[in-house]
């Protein structure tokens, strides 16, 4: 390819990476409220963990549709739930990227809606051949625990 | 146009589309507590859809600016309101695009600030010759009713 | 560089433009909730203002982080809280863009979470040498008043 094409084409992989990324990570709230427990599973690697600081950590697809199949969310999905995510910071370096970002948990209830859970994250994110898939989701409540700060804190991807 | 460049311009419109079509779902919540109905209804197509599962039905950019001009919404204002989405999770087929995501309505009063309604919405866009625009937005209330979190499932652009 | 090949690079342009303003954006709460005061105030320009109406105007990295380190937030970071931006919508003009959406800071009891401030927001931006970076962000609680209200209106970034 010619060289002017080639930083063109390089220019491009950047955007369509962090798209990729963002879509990724756009896909988890929907899906968690949707029940879809595979698809959600599907997001991670493999071997992907989903950590939820002080409440449980999730190795691999079945173990993370586990989550979403078993009894807390199922009741949370029944009482009326949104898992709503704010945008994300990305930081891309090769084959790995981390985004920080936010999540709250709003719970319905006869009184109305109210946020049950608002938390920082931390996602690792590889690149794999079939596409970008999180390695690894850090999730803390921020209750004024430093543990959920450090999450949001800027990093390089390869940490 | 030779076939390189021609490769890179198909993979530069995946993302033009995808980002016009994330601004057009952006520029909702700004719109619609600003009290520009005739704006808002513009991020429609002609004859779009904006359907409130429960609540209302409006068809066409009169039918949808009346929505934000009418009563309800104008109390709503008044009061304080902010129409917050989340990302949306994007999947597009050629002319046709799905995007899923959250939606709140926090209200002010006197107490403070509340989440009014936290709905599932999924959106059906169409490309059009002056861009992209909603065909049809479903929105429905995350209260344990199936009905929402179907919104929330993927699904093919066409259907 | 051929015609075509700088028809390409100009759509591209656009894209990371938009790219890096989004990101720029969404690397505020992160850094606010943090406590990253430093790299916070790095988002906007060596003049740039951060204005709460009402409550405070800041100018200048000094000033701006003085607000993260100030007592006010980090009382709020003892509690718990989360600076959750909504995605903005955004409008770049050569060198000048300007961003609109929501933020809402949510604040950590022994009673749970609640929306503690909820507000319209208005960020003009710059193009720099080192990117683009905040030159002015207003931000007004949605509390029915009509300053609020007017930030979320689209408007020529050179406004």
């Amino acid at each position: 390819m010619p060289e002017l094409l080639e930083a063109l084409a390089a220019r491009l992989r950047i955007l369509e990476d962090r798209e990729a990324i963002r879509d990724l990570i756009a896909s988890y709230g929907p899906l968690a409220d949707a029940g879809e427990a595979r698809a959600l599973a599907a997001l991670w690697t493999e071997d992907g963990i989903y950590e939820v600081v002080g409440f449980a950590q999730a190795e691999g697809h079945s173990a993370i549709a586990a989550l979403i199949e078993g009894e807390a969310h199922r009741t949370l999905m029944a009482d009326g739930c949104a898992h709503l995510l704010g945008p994300v910071a990305v930081e891309v370096d090769g084959d790995t990227a981390i985004a920080r970002g936010h999540s709250v948990v709003f719970r319905h209830s006869p009184a109305g809606y109210a946020p049950y859970r608002v938390a920082a994250n931390r996602w690792t994110l590889k690149r794999r051949p079939e596409g970008w898939r999180v390695a690894h989701r850090r999730n803390a409540l921020l209750d004024g625990n430093e543990t959920a700060r450090i999450l949001l804190a800027p990093g390089h991807p390869a940490s």
